[in-house]
């Protein structure tokens, strides 16, 4: 693990993920920039102090020389946006399996020298789109491919978070705090926090791709130009619209990310607050709530559940569910990208989000022009 | 009453609304276009045959004929959109009070030539957007107008219906019903239906003013070049981002208006299909819900309540409650607009409203270019 | 009518119910026990004053005078419940039909008095259990005597209410308010004001009736001996279990009443305060979610809305739908009750309503046994 | 580990419980009472084959054997409820703390026998009330004996599940399933099942212990004299009162555990099957919703809550709360029961919840007295 040290946040959330299903253990690290807490942390965590490393470069190094039974057989990075890319094309080159914290790097141009290393390497990436791993997320994409929704016609995704006024005016945090700092935030903050998360579960679910799209983003309260709300109106090749919002100056908001997607037969409904049901609406306007552990899921879903109906599955079971897809495929090496037993977003998702990115800016930037995405 | 007659949709809506405070009733009416039809809904409904008449010309000469105390004091227009504009203008012109069912006309130039007339007459246009009827709607506005929100900086409302693939598909509709025929439905089936609606809400909840807008409209299933699905982003005066999007090819909703505006204090959000609650969230991100009929509310929202509290009131109350605010307007002819007594929808709204459809539209067609709304 | 002067709170909802749908209006009343209010009411309500009377039985023998066409055709009585019996006994002999508002009385034996009466006089008397008007309250019993539910097992109705405590902590109302004072409310508060309620809804819904009952009923803060609490076990004809369950000391509850119904192949739940959906499950454990104004309602359910889908109706509309019910049985005095025409709580459903007080009373105070009903 | 082995349901929740904090691996077990099925079981768990013992009287024996540092520290039993009691007793004297599913035994003797054991030995033994691990569970805790709801008054839980009518009618499963066998389900079905997790979380949240009780239960479809269903009406030590219902023949419910606690100046009201918040309404009937990981938790809420505001966790975090909890008084053998640190169900809980099942079932029997409750 880079990163992740005493007092991080997503950093732990991957210890859990990978932990719960008893396949994976954190063996070394390079916990913190500050090498005194990055020992800490290995100590608290468990980790031989030997395998403790000062930074990610030190690790690349030291574990590969290691014997294929001991060193690491995959890294994780928990570290500022600005450091993925460096961090993940070494450790590709180096020989390690990636799990990369999104954004995939600062710059679409990054993204696709990620790729360019993923295909040369033949090692394996995977960009932790959490939200794809939750059952209901799964029924939902199984009920558009099964053509229980038609043809689908619209998508809509919202998704608001409140963290950046409580920070700023109840918190009254730092201003260098990392999140509002470009050096370590990239270009931008929520299109590149949140908004790759909207594109990537709307893809996820429809297998509709962007064609081209339409902007409107904002700096209200984060400063240093980056954007902290935005509005995109999306074309999908096929015909169908989309509309991706989201924001995190919206005060009150914890973590509002909400699915909806309308077929000519029926439409959906999906909130990851609620995560556990699914609500499916005809055309006579009747709705029907499916839940997490129903005897009616796909397989997919129901493989996905990991309680009964009724007991509820939290974020960290849908993470999991990603971390056990790329066990799954670092055993078997002949890669199967596409397919179930491959089911977590990779570099590919990767090249796409940062695209997303570039796109959304751009077109808030100049004159809020329609933009093609790029691919 | 103009139109409403056997079959009709809205005009027992309006019935009801009038009649429930027992202060008006229907003594005269042009019910139909069809004369038969015309008199035997008067008959229906009480009216003497001698004030049933064969159009609304019929209707305002007659009528203004009649003593002070014997003829109509308003006249309410309930028929397709494109006869509204004419209607009103003469109604208005014959001495009469009007309710226009909205939108109000089919163009910009129709709904100023109304606005002229109001002010030339001296009499009341009313439209009803029923919804800011709803007394929980006022305390939206109470908690804005009162800064209990902070400053407002973002609006997004949504509204979606899906009767259009419910009667194209199941019911199986001639192409030549009214609604889909821009004969009698205008150049604008959803946006001048429901789009008008949303952005009513939105600026009667917070006064903000649209300065200019950025548009995308589709025609799905309706046919003609009537667009059924857009989405508007939104930039008011003062520098709040707003959002609007409405549908009606939306499989599977009903009636889902949505509210929500972000402040930098709090934050709020209501559901029109669940009109009694208001929900408020904090920075802390607690959610405050508020009822109708509660002891803690303003004056306004609690007037406005029928029942007492988890006593539900309807669509029907709210829509009363706008004639309530009419007729106090009505007999107090020194006009103040504006204030609380004369809390309906004017001809003013009307005249944003169709400025809006034409604003929505002109964007849509016109290389998706930021549109200056008119005024 | 008789009360629902000035100040009153049932009586306005009245009005506004039988006015609703045009049918009926106010024109003669005894509206308070002050002579002086009772006047001015009147004169606010538009009654001609030599209609307005100074108590019940001045109206009973002036109207009585009157000819067909000019006296009232029905009273409605929403007084204190310890004159509800004698008013609507000498109405009914006086030959009005009667509206009174539960509880029909404060015994038992009052009760069957009434229900000789109606039989005798051949005169209607309704009971406004309003909450039996709602569309989807139509549809649950329609699920249930259509079989869809299968043989029902279990019932459960929770009723709760939180304005005791606020009255007496917020408010500090005078301990002689006549809510809490048996000379005006009889012996029992909670169990008569709602607990009725719920058994009536169970009952309308399910066709269920009481074999037996064992209940608990506390005095928390009413005083005087009148419960505010009581919970009441049930064993139905034919098997059935049910557990009926009411509070009006419940702090922060508005008016929860829910009803559930289980059967052997699907259940129901229905909330009052959400009036508009009903909700079913299957074997399962799928939900559908069913709305007021879907094609797929049963024919009773659909006649009962008066807006489209998603369009609210409230309470009042449901209480017209009562009287629209009252009104039809009226007309056709050749009576067949229990049809569909006659959808409205009448005498029959008082006397079981009053047993049902009565031996909930019973078995609370006599060291808990089982109590059979009277019948 | 005692059971769990391929195909069991409650095991596998065991496992990640005790795995996702990697405070705990399963190194040793007797996971099938087929010796072949544990064998298989014990290597898919990466179990030694050495450590894989036929029964749980072999492991006891082999394993007190080992040296402390390599032995088991503890003790999982995931067996059929009559197996309980003996497995416990014997694992506690052989030196081994003890995690025991509930119910504790079948009989209260059973469970007062095990109580003395546990002083006895002065090993611990945890009973899974999974429920109270949820952080609005502590929170629901906190505001009852902070006092901010005042004086408790009423309490009510319901606990319904309708698994039992799926599996009999759908899925058919053999009338000799252990669930619905006396044999291996012991006197009670639901009760015991259930019924004894809403005690527990009542008394949980409210510190309330039960006086009297007055129970009601059937056997719907179960058979073999095995209750499917009960309502209990309880009087609590000091005059609240209490209402515990449950049924496992519900059909449609999931998992519905839902608990209200009111209290005279606010109530509570929280449910499982979305534990992420917990609603709370004062005397003016305004709801306020608290939710995980919220700022303005208790601590005790705070600490049990592992992901940030809106992102959801699960009852397998709940549980693992239980699992540190119990680890840390395996570490501290000055035990300090009660203590926040001590935050787990233990034997005194489960000796209450046997009385409970005890007497639930006398009251039902005997001519539905009120029963004391034996301590």
């Amino acid at each position: 693990m880079v990163g992740g040290g005493i007092g991080a946040s997503i950093g732990p959330v991957h210890r859990m993920a990978l932990r719960l299903d008893g396949e994976a253990e954190i063996v070394a690290g390079a916990f913190s920039s500050n090498p005194e807490k990055s020992k800490e942390s290995a100590s608290q965590l468990g980790v031989a102090p030997e395998r403790s490393y000062d930074d990610y470069r030190q690790m690349a190094k030291a574990e590969s020389k290691l014997s294929e039974g001991e060193r690491i057989d995959f890294a994780v990075i928990v570290t500022p946006n600005t450091s993925h890319f460096e961090m993940a094309l070494l450790l590709l080159e180096s020989g390690f399996h990636v799990v990369c914290e999104k954004p995939m790097g600062v710059t679409f141009d990054q993204a696709k020298t990620l790729q360019a290393a993923v295909r040369n390497t033949r090692k394996i990436l995977m960009l932790p789109h959490a939200y794809t791993g939750y059952p209901m997320v799964k029924q939902a994409k199984h009920l558009v491919h099964s053509g229980e929704l038609g043809k689908i016609r619209k998508v809509v995704v919202q998704y608001y978070q409140g963290w950046v006024p409580y920070r700023l005016k109840v918190q009254a945090v730092p201003s260098k705090a990392w999140k509002f700092d470009p050096a370590f935030t990239g270009p931008s903050l929520t299109v590149a926090d949140i908004g790759i998360h909207a594109e990537n579960l709307a893809r996820y679910v429809t297998g509709l791709e962007i064609e081209e799209l339409c902007a409107d983003s904002t700096s209200f309260l984060a400063g240093q130009g980056l954007e902290d709300d935005a509005s995109v109106l999306v074309h999908y090749k096929g015909g169908a619209r989309g509309l991706l919002h989201f924001s995190q100056m919206a005060t009150g908001e914890r973590n509002g990310l909400v699915l909806r997607v309308y077929g000519d037969k029926k439409s959906l409904a999906w909130a990851q607050e609620t995560p556990e049901s699914l609500t499916v609406c005809d055309l006579s306007r009747m709705d029907s709530i499916l839940h997490k552990g129903g005897p009616y899921l796909c397989d997919q879903a129901r493989a996905a559940g990991r309680l009964p109906l009724g007991h509820p599955d939290g974020l960290v079971e849908a993470f999991a569910n990603l971390y056990l897809a790329f066990f799954e495929a670092i055993r078997n090496p002949g890669r199967d990208a596409g397919s179930e037993r491959e089911d977590f977003p990779d570099v590919d998702d990767g090249v796409i989000g940062m695209g997303f990115v570039e796109a959304v800016l751009e077109s808030s930037r100049s004159d809020k022009k329609w933009i093609r995405m790029k691919c």
